[in-house]
C-alpha cells in the first residue's frame, strides 16, 4: 500500500451555488419540486436566474462541500472535479484550495461553463435546486490520478456523478483503482430523484461490492431499495452487508453496520436558515472521526455536528472552524 | 419640474464585494487599516484574493446597496454605475433590478474588469475593505442620462465617486442637471480616507450649494471639518447651513438642520456579524422616509432600522423586505 497523504479524496461535479431566498409562491409557478435537485439547461438556468431576486454566490459541489468540510476539522483531503476556466470556475478553485483542500484538475479552456447550481430557499430553510452541469460534463477519466486515489485512505464519490455520462466511467475507475490500493470507496446517494434515475446502478455497486460506506437520507434509502418502511429498508442495508449511515434530518442519524445499530439525535441549532449542504457536512463530520478509527457512534455524533453548523446560515461550506466547534461542543462531550 | 419617475437616482461605483472572514493577525500581516476602504490595483488584489479564505460573492456598491435597500422599502429608486459585460458586472446588473431598482447603464465592452472590493470581516463586525475600481474608471458624463436625473425627486452621490476622475466629472455634471430641475442633490462622505483624500474639494461641494444633504459617520465629518471634537463638527455643519444626517454606531444619529437637531438611538440588535453597508442602508431608510416627506427624527429612525438588519449578516443588501420589517418595528412605533 502507498503512503497515505491524504485522508479523504473526493470525486465529484464542481459547481457554484447561485443562491436566493424565494417564498413558496416562486417555486409554484416556476413548477419546481421543493427540497429536490433537477438537471436543467443552460437556457432553463438564465431564464429561472432572472425571475430570481438577487443572489449570494459561494462555492458548493456535494462532494466538494464534504470535504471542505472536513479539512475544516482537520482532516487532510483532497478534491477532484472539472471547472472551466471562466471567473465561476477560478472561484471554485480559489474557495477550495482556501478551505485546505488539495485541489490540481485542469480546468477546461473551452466548452460549457462552469457548472451553477440556482439555489431556491423557501422560509422553511428547504432548498430547491436547479442544476446547470456545464464544464462538470468534461470530466473523464484522464482526469483520475492513480497515485493520489491509492495514497488516500477513503475515496469519496457523489451519486450525481451518474448523470455526467463520463464521470460516470471516471467514478468506477477511480473506484477500482482504490481497492486495487487496499482503500475504501464511500457513496452518497445525493438526492432522492437522483437515486430514482439511476435506482438499479447503484444498487449494483452495492452488491458487487464497488462501494463499502453509504451515506443517504432517509427518503434516497426508501427510493433505492423501492419501500416506504424504514426498517424494511434498514433491514435490506443488513442483508447488503454495507456500512451505512443514514441521516433523518431533525431526528437525527442512524448507522448500520451488520446487526449493529447506532442512533443519535440531532445536534441542537438555534435557527433554521438553509438545509443546503446538510447531508454533505454529516458526511464530512463522518469520515473525519473513521479515518481516525473512532466508534460510529462518535462518528455519527461529529456529523450531526457538521451539518448543524451548515443549516443556521446561507450556503454549504462552514463559517467556523468546525475543529475549534467540535472542541467547544457540549453535544459531543462523552463521545 | 418635469413628472418625478423615480425618489431617488443614485450614482456611485457598481462593486461586486468579495467577502471573507479573516482575524485580527491577517490585518497586521498584509498591513490593513482596520475598518478602512483602500484602493488597490488589480495585482494587488490578485495578490490579497490568493491570500483569503473561502469568499461568499454579493452586489455591493454604496450608493448602489442604498438604493437596494430604498427599493426594499417600497421606494422607486434608479442607479447609474459602470460595470464591464463580464460574469461580474452580469451578475451586479441582475442583483439591481432584481432588487427592483432601474438599472440602464450600459456596461463597457472591453477594458478592465467589474470592480471587485474584496472585504475582510473580523470577529469584532469590522469590515476591512480593498476596492480595487476596475470598470467604474469608465463612467463618464455619456452615462448620464440628463432626464432621468431631472426626474428623480433626488440625486444621491457617494464620495467614493471623487476617485476615478472621469465620474468625479460626471457627478458635477449630474448634480447640475438636479438642481436645474429644482431637485435635491444628497452626497455620502463613504470613509473617512476618502475624505482625507479630497477634503478641500468635498467643502467646497457643500460651500457651493452643490449638496444639499449630507450622510456621514462621525469620523468622516471629523476628517471633513479636520477637529476631534463632535459639538466642533456641528457647529461647522450648522455654519455651512446643510441638512446633515451624522451616523455615530451604537450611539445612533444625529440629524443637523439650521439650528434644530434630533438625536436617535440605535436600533436594537441580537448579533453583529458584518457592519459592511451600515451607513448605505442608513441613507436608504432616512432617504425613504425624507422624500415621503416624514419628520426628520423619524427618518434617522428608519434608516437606523435598516442598518441594524444590514449588520446582522455578511454582505450590504439586506435579506429581508425592509418595508415588511419597518411595519413590524417596536423601534419606529411612535415615530
Amino acid at each position: 500500500m502507498p503512503n497515505q497523504r491524504f485522508d479523504v479524496l473526493g470525486l465529484g461535479n464542481a459547481i457554484v451555488d447561485v443562491i436566493a431566498p424565494v417564498d413558496d409562491d416562486f417555486l409554484a409557478k416556476a413548477q419546481l419540486r421543493k427540497g429536490a435537485m433537477q438537471l436543467v439547461d443552460e437556457a432553463q438556468a438564465l431564464a429561472l436566474y432572472d425571475a430570481m431576486g438577487a443572489t449570494m454566490i459561494v462555492s458548493g459541489g456535494s462532494a466538494a462541500n464534504t470535504i471542505a468540510g472536513l479539512a475544516s476539522f482537520g482532516a487532510k483531503g483532497a478534491f477532484v472535479g472539472k471547472v472551466r476556466a471562466d471567473e465561476a470556475g477560478n472561484a471554485f478553485a480559489h474557495d477550495i484550495k482556501a478551505a485546505g483542500v488539495h485541489f490540481s484538475t485542469a480546468p477546461a479552456l473551452d466548452g460549457p461553463a462552469t457548472a451553477r447550481c440556482l439555489v431556491l430557499v423557501t422560509p422553511d430553510g428547504q432548498r430547491t435546486m436547479n442544476t446547470f452541469l456545464g464544464a462538470c460534463q468534461n470530466l473523464t477519466i484522464e482526469d483520475i490520478d492513480a497515485d493520489m486515489v491509492a495514497s488516500s485512505q477513503i475515496l469519496y464519490l457523489e451519486g450525481y456523478l451518474w448523470d455526467p455520462p463520463a464521470a460516470k466511467k471516471a467514478f468506477v475507475e477511480a473506484a477500482r483503482i482504490a481497492h486495487g490500493a487496499g482503500r475504501q470507496v464511500a457513496l452518497t446517494l445525493s438526492d432522492v430523484f437522483c437515486v430514482d434515475r439511476h435506482q438499479q446502478e447503484f444498487l449494483r455497486l452495492i452488491r458487487d461490492g464497488i462501494v463499502d460506506i453509504l451515506f443517504a437520507n432517509e427518503s434516497e434509502l426508501h427510493a433505492l431499495y423501492q419501500t416506504s418502511d424504514f426498517n424494511a429498508a434498514v433491514d435490506a442495508l443488513r442483508q447488503d452487508k454495507i456500512l451505512a449511515a443514514i441521516t433523518r434530518s431533525e431526528k437525527g442519524a442512524v448507522v448500520v453496520k451488520g446487526l449493529e445499530t447506532y442512533e443519535v439525535g440531532a445536534a441542537p441549532i438555534e435557527n433554521l436558515v438553509d438545509t443546503t449542504g446538510a447531508g454533505d457536512l454529516f458526511a464530512a463530520g463522518f469520515l473525519t472521526a473513521y479515518t481516525r478509527a473512532q466508534p460510529l457512534e462518535r462518528c455519527a455524533r461529529l456529523g450531526a455536528l457538521a451539518a448543524s453548523e451548515i443549516i443556521q446560515h446561507f450556503g454549504a461550506r462552514p463559517e467556523v472552524e468546525l475543529a475549534r466547534l467540535a472542541e467547544q461542543s457540549d453535544y459531543l462531550r462523552a463521545f
